[in-house]
This record gives structure tokens, sequence and C-alpha cells, in this order.
């Protein structure tokens, strides 16, 4: 059984931003050298995402604007009276789920055609991890 | 270590429907011969998902019009602007999730008392398919 | 490759609670000698659910307040004609997740600064168990 792990870094220059990392996790992937298994993508931050849908910028706004009308900023969320103004950005991050476990098979991601992962920001301008775990069998 | 992997396909008569899996999974952990791990079941495609909750009409019914209140179809969705008409499927399946592990203890699921497990089908009409993948070791 | 199993128990003194367990399952990963790989920590209950997010109560309180107004308690569910009246607990664990699994690196939890992890009881004062289920390579 082999063991492999990487991290991947944002820093967005906005405050919310969803970024495809499909090819990124699968350079790790590779990079391990894993034939058969299964690699874990998640989000080390409680106001970041980890998910996986469609590539596609006018459903990306469509959740946006959704997540927006389901877990809206600016209300008076408890927990800015500790000084936080981000309480929407652990919401919405609850909504789309802030990991992912995607199967290896044959050194490959075994992905839907359509599938790809995303890292989705709710509170970003500053530096961020993602941890990349893999395990399985080498070749 | 062993990593076994199998496909389920589906291809729904309605749109929506939500369809029992857990003795097809349980059949597959089976076939593995793995006796301690987990069984990664995701669904492989973005309007559809795979998730754990009671085997009871009734509450099926309850999620199914409690998802329509969350991410109604029919709305103007931007996603739409590309020819599509689904952009709720999306939005439903991520409410109820995409992907489920399992453990698998002395070479069965296991499972509480009233966990079983669902496909969810937003999308339908089609054929879809959904990756059963069980790693860990056998007997 | 090993693989390592135990069980947490709650029985809460309220229907709805939030309990941090982050040392619970550190302790276990710990009992594991685990020192690459994964744990996957699973409410084995269908009103309940286990999720990463932040210890704070102000946090906590909102997550509560949000949930009730996503999923209602008291509404003319279907679920209910069973005599069951727990319908908003499957929704709301639905929202928050039933699992996560959580990276092990060094023989640890390999989590971000804030990453906590949590129980969400939505329907207890009676028995509830979570498994937890360690795999990977030990030292």
């Amino acid at each position: 059984m082999k063991v492999f792990t990487d991290y991947l870094s944002f820093n967005t220059s906005k405050r919310q931003e969803f970024i495809r990392i499909t090819d990124e996790v699968a350079a790790i992937v590779k990079a391990s050298g894993i034939v058969e298994g299964i690699v874990l993508v998640s989000a080390m931050h409680i106001t970041s995402g980890v998910y996986v849908n469609d590539w596609e910028d006018g459903l990306i706004h469509d959740f946006q604007v959704w997540l927006e009308k389901l877990a809206p900023a600016g209300l008076d969320y408890r927990h800015h009276q500790t000084g936080e103004d981000n309480a929407d950005a652990h919401l919405k991050r609850t909504i789309m789920g802030h990991q992912v476990m995607l199967p290896i098979t044959r050194g490959k991601l075994d992905l839907g055609p359509w599938e790809q992962l995303f890292y989705a920001e709710f509170d970003g301008q500053r530096k961020k991890r993602v941890v990349v775990k893999a395990l399985g069998v080498d070749g």
C-alpha cells in the first residue's frame, strides 16, 4: 500500500472565487504512482469548499447567486460579535461541501464525462490550503 | 491491500427518481473479498447524487418537495443560455451530496439500523453511472 | 496496510446538540498506530451528522438558526404519517453532511488551523453511534 500527500495553495484576488483544480489533482495522482485507489481532496480552511460539478461559467454564476440566496452575507449573525464578518462563508461552504474522494483507476482519475473538480473560496484574499492525499497500490 | 472496482448503471423512466442501492453495493463488497476497509460510492454525472437516509416513501416525497423549494426548476438560470434546462438538477444534487464512503467491517457494510443507500437522479431518462470502489484487506 | 475501527456513542440531553469530537477521533487515530492514511468518521443514524467547522459558540448558534430556516420543524411532512415527528432532522443532517474523511499525516490528524470536527445531533435523547474507521500504513 502506498500513501502520497501534497498540498495546493490559493490566494484569490476576490473574496469569492471558484477555481478549477482537476488538472492539479490529476498531476498529483500521476506523481504518486498509484494505479488503483482513491484520493482525498479537502479544504483545510472552514470558509472554503471543494466540489465536483460542471465547468461552465453560467452554472458557476448560478451557484453563486443561489448560495447568496440560501446563506446571505450581511445578516446579523452572532458569529460577528467576535469581530468576524464571514459567517455566510461558513454556511456557503457547508452547502457546497468541503471535500471529495475521487477514484483512481488504471493510474488516472476515474471521472465521468462532465465531472470537474473545483475549489470554492468564500473568504479569500489570504493564503488558503487544500490537502490532497492519495491511497492505493502502485503498478 | 486490495482494491476492487465496479460500476452501477441507471436509466430512469422519470426525470427525477430516487433508487435504493444498498443491496447492489453490498453485493459488490461481497464480490471484492474485502473484510476490513471502506467503499466509495460516487455518481459519475453532475446532475445526480448518492446519499444515505431512510427507506420510507413519505420521507422521500418530503425530500423531493424540499429540494424543489430550495432549488426550483424553471427559473431563469444563466446555465440555460447554453441550451441546457437542468440547472436545478445541478443544485439539487449538491444539497443531497454526490458520494458516500461506507465502512466495511467483518466482510459487510457496517451500517446503522436505518441507514440505506440511495441513488438520486435529477435529470434522468438517459444512461448514468455510479462508480463503486472498495479498498481494504482481505481475509 | 492497517485498518482500525472504533465507535463513539452519544446520548444527548437535548433533542438538538452539536458536540466537538476532534479530540476523541485524534485519540482513536493515535491508538490505531497509523502514521499515513485517512480516517472515516460517519454517523450511523439518519437524523444526525458529522461536519468540520469552527469551534465558536456564536457560529454554532448561527448554524442552528439557519438550519431551522432552511428545514423547519413542525411542517406537515408526509413522513409524519408514519407516526414519526422528525422529518426536519433528516433534512437538517443532509445540509450539514453525515460523514467526513480526515487525512492522517505523520501519525496525526492533518487539519488546518481552525478545522474542528463536530457531531450534530438533530433527534437525540437516545443512544446514537458514530463509526470511526482508519486506513493506512503504520510506522
